[in-house]
């Protein structure tokens, strides 16, 4: 009897995976992984100890002994860190641990948009959110960024232009610090318009700062977050930002914990939403206590690294892209926005350079609207080692030279000057 | 400047959470946790520190190394075990991790199920399946079960009548072995004959294993699944039987790793639906250093403790409600499927009892059609102690017997006789 399983299969589905995992790109620019060396292996192993010690046993029950919003100790680290780091005054009741933002990304969606919704998003914003509000048939504007975050004269047209067409826009999503993939910080006047606009035009800020722990170059701004808390006390209404970070960029990326940070109106409609029965909690239990003692240590040296492998990565760029290629050296975080000359494709880049073992993020999935960023790509510093991003840099200018006689001359030849 | 944000929340939602976690019940007779004392404490943190020591720098990239099935070690203790098991032909490249099998349950609606389509489930059923089903808009059919299985005849006329409805059934929903909440098995000749109606009936069958590794008084029977290799195999085809299985219930619920298996053709199309970019690693490495050694052993101790809080249960049921309580002591897992008298409503039952800090499910939650079990309950023994099964069982039953005069006699008073 002949069986076709596809034929049962829900309607609107994503494209299915091409074929089964064959390994990582031996020179691997994109996603968000870190430097193997970067694992605190020792500390974690420690941790581990004192916490199965102290707590495996609750490990019988789901939820460990705090609820679904996840291990108290852990919550309780991320309302320390924040209020110390980042001005921020929530609470540990504030905090829902998610298995990774990526989680915290949907349950945001799931909970404020249907189909036909309207967005307003950074216009070179995470691939994965971007990919995310395509798949759930919402309209997404993008709007201007530099290296200072939104522009606010922008932003106020495109929400005056949506609620004059009766669809208001639901959330504006912002990385303001250490924007993904600019590396911008938003300053604190535009942090403060930004507010104001939200409240004029009544949406939600959805603040994603999963990177801002890596940010060395400045001190870490206030969020947004917590510039709207005093007002909205005042006014005894909810906080206008659902916040999101991780431990995926700080710690480790296999590790699936971020958390969301909102007013229990929010939380209370997010809970039933999570449908995993918890986020993993051995990592949480092990991050709590790892995090505890060494958290502040343990960024400070992966800023160091970054910081350094940065400078390997401009140079690399200089040496072998020359002038073809145009970027703002970032001040924190794990990746380098470049824009090429007009005649580059880096969708066509990227496909010919995976032939050759190396992976970058082209302009075109990393923007809203992707057609205008062709000639644009990502390339993260995070997880390749020095002398990786050296070489996988000149071979990426010797590849795009072949293609596009860009750099005009390949990268091998400059070197030789 | 007011501001709701819940009137930007998206439609269809489910309830709000009513308020913040405040703590388990005393007499906690819900919920698949287990018994503290099981957690394997020691070994845990054995396995912890080898794997960290051999893999901890694999915690730098996304999915470890083994991409986004699932850590490839642990996906290999699976295959093995099941071959071992259940007979199960299936290798790692088979296999998804999960984060618990709650998530394979959202993954596995996710891929096959549109809003109106048509599922059978077991009349007795998970609730956490059977409320799933409920929030998408599924039709949900419930289909006779004894200690022994589904009822086949039953089955088949339903799957006729859906067919002559024109809108035939997506997938049979099955707990095969341990059948939650009845923790009946279903028999060899049933599975076949399943199999036999899903092919003439051209529908899926989605094979729930959870409790499987938990079955003490018979050898663990066949899965569905291993029994359509072959002619999926002879014919070509993808098998029928969608598997799904965890570790909560076998080593600890907060752990949240569970499994599918499935043919490629389903896995390439679930993956792009598990967007939380792969479940926590550490909990997954653990999972599979312990396994490695200690799983088979682990697993004996789990069983002999629960038959003997299974035999307390029994004990307490009898001696507390006498020939008032109807039930199948079963012959694995961590619970019992209870029926009272007609006149006795579980539901105003639960809410009674919650006041004493007693909670159980009634059998309204763990049915396709709950008018029809109002007198029925499940009672999980797997998470209290010996002496809190006694005392909390005594308790309901005196409450109970305060609103329905049921049992005739209080516990207490025929405790004393």
């Amino acid at each position: 009897m002949s069986f076709e399983i596809q034929s049962l299969f829900a309607s609107k589905l994503p494209d299915p995976a091409p074929q089964p995992f064959s390994g990582f790109p031996r020179y691997n620019f994109v996603g968000g992984h870190n430097d193997a060396t970067s694992i605190p292996v020792q500390a974690l192993k420690a941790a581990a100890l004192r916490v199965l010690d102290a707590e495996g046993a609750s490990l019988a029950t789901y939820y460990l002994t705090s609820g679904p919003q996840g291990h108290l100790p852990l919550r309780q680290f991320i309302a320390k860190a924040l209020a110390r780091n980042a001005q921020m005054g929530d609470g540990a009741e504030n905090i829902l641990t998610t298995s990774g933002s990526l989680q915290a990304l949907d349950l945001v969606n799931r909970l404020l948009l249907n189909e036909g919704d309207t967005v307003i998003a950074e216009e070179a914003s995470y691939g994965g959110a971007l990919g995310r509000l395509k798949r759930l048939g919402v309209n997404c504007r993008g709007v201007r960024v530099d290296q200072d975050g939104i522009d606010m004269q922008e932003l106020r047209s495109i929400l005056e232009d949506q609620k004059a067409r009766q669809a208001p826009v639901k959330y504006i999503y912002t990385i303001p610090t250490v924007q993904n993939p600019t590396g911008g910080v938003m300053s604190l006047e535009r942090r403060k318009t930004l507010l104001q606009l939200a409240a004029e035009f009544d949406c939600v800020i959805f603040e994603d700062d999963c990177y801002a722990d890596l940010l060395w170059g400045a001190p870490r701004p206030r969020t947004i977050r917590s510039l709207d808390a005093a007002a909205a006390q005042a006014q005894g209404r909810a906080n206008r930002v659902i916040y999101c970070g991780s431990f995926s960029k700080s710690i480790a990326p296999a590790l699936r914990v971020g958390y969301l940070i909102a007013d229990w109106t929010v939380l209370a409609q997010i809970l039933p939403l999570k449908t995993d029965a918890g986020t993993g909690a051995l990592e949480q239990m092990v991050l709590a206590e790892f995090c505890r003692e060494h958290f502040d240590d343990h960024i400070a040296g992966m800023q160091k690294m970054l910081k350094r492998k940065c400078d390997v990565m401009v140079e690399a760029l200089n040496r072998s892209f020359g002038a073809a290629a145009e970027f703002v050296a970032p001040s924190g975080g794990i990746f380098i926005w470049i824009t090429l000359p007009e005649e580059v494709d880096t969708t066509q880049l990227a496909a010919a350079a995976a032939g050759h073992g190396i992976a970058i993020n082209p302009g075109a999935e990393w923007t809203v609207d992707g057609a205008k960023n062709r000639n644009r790509l990502r390339l993260c510093f995070g997880h390749p080692d020095e002398e990786t991003i050296r070489v996988g840099v000149a071979k990426l200018a010797e590849i795009c030279h072949e293609i596009f006689r860009v750099p005009r001359y390949a990268g091998n030849i400059q070197q030789g000057k």
